[in-house]
């Protein structure tokens, strides 16, 4: 493909990305793919064409076979999961990340690319109101992130063990502490780092689903008695559940009185802390080892744009660095080697989309959206507080609402039935997209609020379908 | 910023980048940005804006900070590391699935996400001629796919040891294998998944600077008679300094053998087993647990791409997989959770970059510009070795070769700073970029040909620039 027939076809793409966006503001497309697994499949080729095909035939499946198939975080009624908006500045920010083709190998295959990269997520952490003991990178995912914390409180508890013989030669237990509400992803990334599943604790938390503290020093006290070593503590602030906030002012305490790596996972509701308002939620925050927080959820970018902060960085670059002869530059030791700060080597000039986002919202910009998205939480919570046959779950401190209809003489396995029941039925209408979850053993519906284009009214018409496909029966 | 802002800008920024595309082809921009450090963060804001800024001011900036600062693989005279050449095809499939802000989290999350990979990843797994005995999934890196592989082999030495106590239960220490030509990439994913500096065997090579296979049977040997288990087996094909073939079927026949695990590090060279032609270069591939190739380099897809292959997904699935209450769908069981077949949780809409890639060029287009770059290849190895003051030092199986200008009477660290000076007048003059790398203690040049635009005449271009530029002394 020729610049200029690229010039051509992506002025048609844009136009086609445009046209579907304005239809999914508008509604105009199901929430959730209504297509059965296999769909897409079969109504391709299962081998690649020999020769080259012409690319009117790719438009016209992206129309027919792809759009189908595809279900839409940017839909007015989407409550599932958590927001990700993928704002359109920040698209075209990572449109040009891809048609420039630059690869971050090392700060001279793309000076921008690590320059920008700094500055933007030193932009970030100035919003979020950190001080300057924070250094950061942008990562793929917070579960990648994760991992990555726990690799390096691995090597700060072992005192490198991993230039000697790794984890075999540590003759102690290394432990991690984290919440029984915390995500997948910290258990998948200790078991990944090598810790074993033995040397997990998930500490119950108290009647807001928060880590209880005083259960946290108990085990800390107990594992130490018994000669294990704790490496790590992880706290969520916003868990995936129900937006619960741990104690990490207490736990980072707990963290420097026993030399424990403190993990901060803020992937959600670190969005928020850019409203000095919400700072209360992470109080303490400056005690952490490492925060990873996700601006492809609630802010705008993008995905895949993680942001990842240290107090440390030269512990991370001992743990992640690399130095081979073919990738040594004159400008090594007068600029970041970002692969020194992360797993991959190469990397995307991902700080364009977010540098995008910021620059054409504006810091006030992005602030009042996520107050409009606190307020409607706010308003929806009143509405389920005060109707009769609604429970709501737990506090609600940002977007996230967890909530059960619970009819006179309903519980056990058939209220799971019923909840269950009139979710699917929302979600299969295309209507709305909700989430639904377990809860100390029984279902409950998510309602995650801040689709950029989700206003009051959305918000009450969601209300108004909830009420009303409660009633129906299966 | 709505749809129809979206449709106007972004019909500027595709013009943008069609005109930078066009000026890169002609080599019009530098191909190493000759920038120095922190040439770009002095230009910008250090705090970020309060309130919106216009697109225009955005774009202005595109043309005044960013693009001085940036370097092109896509130069014609680019012959660095390795191409990743991001063909404008590819591009725009990139850009629909930035656009369409698709989230995979699970199938429902993105029906078309999750089938299109499985289709698009199979259709390469074909264009290699791979078996159906091998299942593939989009990653990345290969440092991140290579970790992933270290992980698995981990795991399967110690019968899924990640369940109990972790590595610190394993009593005799496990033994990671590979050539000390290896990437960088190897060794930090073996000391990231635990196995310890001590552990790792790096095999000495042979005058091609491929792994000895001898020596590694003695090593595994040894190994075993000390009471350690060997884990992993690491076969690079196209090492990264040399392109140097390790014995992938004598390898495999040890690794059946041991019942160690055999991951085929493919990243650069994997491309070219489009080409039925090559395939003896991985002859006993079909021995390999895992495989990984890089479609973002050779072949042309935009990056991240990173095809991991697996004879055992279930293996793979098991050391991978999460599966809270909030990420379960009904097809759960119906449809692959790609989730569960790395670390990441969230993905984006990857395989839309290489379908594309592969439908508007056809395999026989892909096809015909890997033979080109590796006529090219040959051409320049026909005059290097005719030239007199010139050595060649490796074999040049595909399209990367090392050189050497070696003038009478130089040698040691005075030919070294010869080679070093001459790499680096051509890389400051902005006209062509080459890497230099060490190989057995002595600094080469490496070049490396497959940029989309580099033809023959580009080649004789860089073959007259070399005997120039070696005869001036900086």
């Amino acid at each position: 493909m020729t610049p200029e027939e690229f010039r051509r076809r992506g002025h048609e793409l844009i136009d086609w990305m445009a046209d579907v966006r304005t239809r999914v503001y508008a509604g105009k497309h199901p929430a959730l793919s209504p297509v059965s697994p296999g769909w897409l499949r079969s109504r391709l080729p299962p081998s690649p064409p020999q020769s080259a095909e012409s690319f009117d035939a790719i438009l016209r499946d992206l129309d027919e076979h792809i759009l189908p198939a595809l279900s839409h975080f940017q839909h007015p009624l989407f409550f599932a999961y958590f927001p990700s908006n993928t704002l359109l500045a920040s698209v075209l920010g990572d449109h040009v990340s891809t048609g420039l083709g630059q690869l971050g190998l090392n700060w001279a295959s793309s000076p921008a690319l690590t320059e920008l990269e700094e500055l933007t997520i030193d932009w970030l952490r100035q919003m979020l109101g950190l001080s300057t003991n924070f250094s950061g990178v942008i990562e793929d995912t917070a579960s990648t992130t994760s991992l990555v914390a726990l690799l390096c409180a691995r090597e700060r508890a072992t005192n490198y063990g991993a230039t000697r013989g790794g984890l075999q030669e540590e003759p102690e237990p290394l432990i991690v502490y984290s919440s029984e509400q915390n995500h997948s992803s910290i258990e998948k990334a200790a078991l990944l780092a090598g810790y074993g599943r033995r040397n997990i604790r998930l500490i119950p938390t108290d009647r807001d689903h928060a880590l209880r503290v005083d259960v946290l020093a108990q085990t800390i006290e107990k594992d130490l008695a018994a000669g294990a070593i704790p490496a790590a503590v992880v706290a969520t602030i916003g868990t995936t559940g129900t937006c619960a906030l741990d104690p990490v002012a207490a736990m980072a305490e707990l963290a420097r009185k026993h030399g424990i790596w403190l993990h901060v996972d803020a992937a959600l509701a670190g969005s928020a802390m850019i409203l000095p308002e919400c700072r209360w939620m992470w109080e303490g925050i400056e005690g952490a080892d490492s925060i990873v927080i996700n601006p492809h959820k609630w802010l705008g970018a993008a995905f895949d744009c993680t942001a990842y902060f240290v107090r440390d960085p030269e512990h991370l670059i001992r743990v992640m660095s690399t130095n081979p002869s073919y990738l040594r530059v004159a400008a090594d030791g007068q600029a970041k080697n970002l692969r020194d700060w992360g797993i991959p080597l190469g990397r995307r000039f991902r700080a364009l989309k977010l540098w995008f986002l910021i620059r054409e919202q504006g810091v006030e910009g992005l602030q009042a959206r996520l107050r409009r998205d606190i307020a409607n939480a706010q308003w929806l919570k009143e509405q389920v507080d005060a109707a009769s046959g609604w429970k709501r779950l737990a506090p609600v401190p940002l977007q996230n609402l967890c909530v059960r209809h619970e009819p006179a003489g309903l519980e056990g396995a058939a209220l799971d039935r019923h909840t269950l029941a009139w979710c699917r039925r929302i979600n299969s209408s295309g209507r709305a997209w909700l989430t639904p979850a377990e809860l100390d053993g029984r279902w409950l519906v998510r309602v995650s609020i801040g689709a950029e284009a989700t206003e009051r009214q959305h918000v009450e018409e969601l209300w108004q379908l909830m009420r009303e496909e409660v009633m129906k029966e299966g």
